[in-house]
């Protein structure tokens, strides 16, 4: 191959920002980068610490940081003092020359599925890409340890992400990609999944300071009612990894017409 | 009246969680109570400090504190040193005896209309007490300053929540009311909307400290797009107050198809 033509072929590989919610340090994110890196250039820009539960949170009263940092084996990448959306706007905004060709989230440490969306620090930064018009997807492995095996996820991720690059998603649409903590010989396959209707229990643990005063750990039960089999908690339940797509238009098209119905401005 | 027909007449009052995410001592929140008291007996519980931006956030790496404090000629609140969503959870667990029958929100001093709902702390704990099984609103007066006059926005938060406590909400969803900034005469009316698609596009304003280290302020201008006469844009900027009805579904149904006709398994 001439130095011409390679040059040409190296301006084709897609741009890729990885990111995740568990911060840079994370086996999660390292195992990310690596099945990226066969896929094309790799930008990596994630918290300087864990921001697990931190949803769609933005930073708006304070100043963020944006430091360069050696990771281990894993070449330079970026540490952000703010939330996983902080990251995506800030990499798209300060650090990137151009818009990424896909912009991937985790491997987070623990289960997205259901209503875990919602709270989601790698979620939500998945869905930041997918407002700036970046393909976007979010990869969770069903293991919260941060020794967890990571092989299937890896292989898992590439896979899914070498699709979207081919394919492309539709419009206004990222992707939750959740994974059942098995080696790869004992995954089902992919199915493409709507989010389970479950919700959490809450059990707040209350203690006492040493000054007598109150405090209060959140915990809680998870709580599936929706048992249909074509939801991710089915899906992974199954032995399946599970795709559901979502999207960041949040209105109820559905309400609309028994909305209508009320006359609001009746005084009563 | 008798003292047990009265007794019983006081039964049936509706209970209301109110909440906000500018804080337990904002005006907007004082405003929301008042108008509440009318249609029922009020609980408020609410952050101890600002929380915009905080979207769906809450806390699990550190405890929480919950304090009755009083509240000036609105008697006695709960402030919570957590999250929006953190409220809704500890108010329905740890303060309320059984489910309210309506939660609402704000009024939160600033537009949460498209996709600042996603960002809304406001919208996040009404979206928290939806996934709780309770009618849920979130107000938004199109006013950032905290002297803003709230009058009308009284008087519309009453007039909706009536309402929803007459006729209740579709299953699985609650409302985003966006209120413009205009007095009660030159409001034209309510109208169901849907979300307008519009995006942030960041700037972030880059300093150097006295160290001369870099940091980045978050700004950014609101681009919308979407000119259809049925969004919540279109109607604020008619004058119209603006409902959009929010799912906490995130699914996007209509992408399931395309995704179908992808070979997953082919590894390429």
């Amino acid at each position: 191959m001439t130095a011409a033509r390679e040059e040409a072929k190296e301006e084709k590989r897609p741009l890729i920002l990885v990111t995740n919610d568990d911060g840079i340090t994370a086996p999660g994110i390292l195992a990310l980068m690596d099945a990226m890196q066969e896929l094309g250039d790799v930008v990596v820009v994630a918290p300087d610490s864990p921001q697990s539960g931190m949803g769609h949170a933005i930073t708006l009263n304070s100043p963020l940081r944006l430091d360069k940092v050696e990771l281990p084996s894993h070449g330079t990448g970026y540490q952000c003092s703010g939330t996983p959306v902080d990251c995506v706007k800030l990499a798209v905004n300060q650090i990137m020359h151009r818009k990424p060709d896909l912009c991937v989230s985790g491997i987070n440490h623990g289960s997205n599925s259901s209503i875990n969306v919602i709270y989601s620090g790698t979620l939500s930064a998945a869905m930041e890409g997918a407002i700036e018009g970046i393909p976007s997807i979010g990869f969770s492995l069903n293991n919260y340890k941060l020794d967890a095996d990571l092989d299937a996820s890896k292989h898992i991720a590439r896979l899914v992400a070498r699709n979207i690059l081919e394919h492309g998603l539709p419009i206004n649409t990222l992707l939750n990609v959740n994974i059942p903590n098995k080696p790869m010989a004992e995954l089902k396959g992919i199915r493409i999944c709507r989010q389970a209707l479950a919700k959490w229990e809450e059990e707040f643990s209350e203690r006492l300071d040493p000054h007598n005063r109150p405090y209060y750990w959140l915990t809680g039960k998870f709580i599936n009612p929706d048992k249909g089999d074509d939801t991710d908690e089915w899906a992974l339940a199954n032995g399946y990894v599970s795709i559901v797509p979502v999207e960041f238009d949040f209105t109820a098209h559905h309400a609309m017409t028994s909305l209508n119905k009320i006359n609001w401005d009746d005084e009563g």
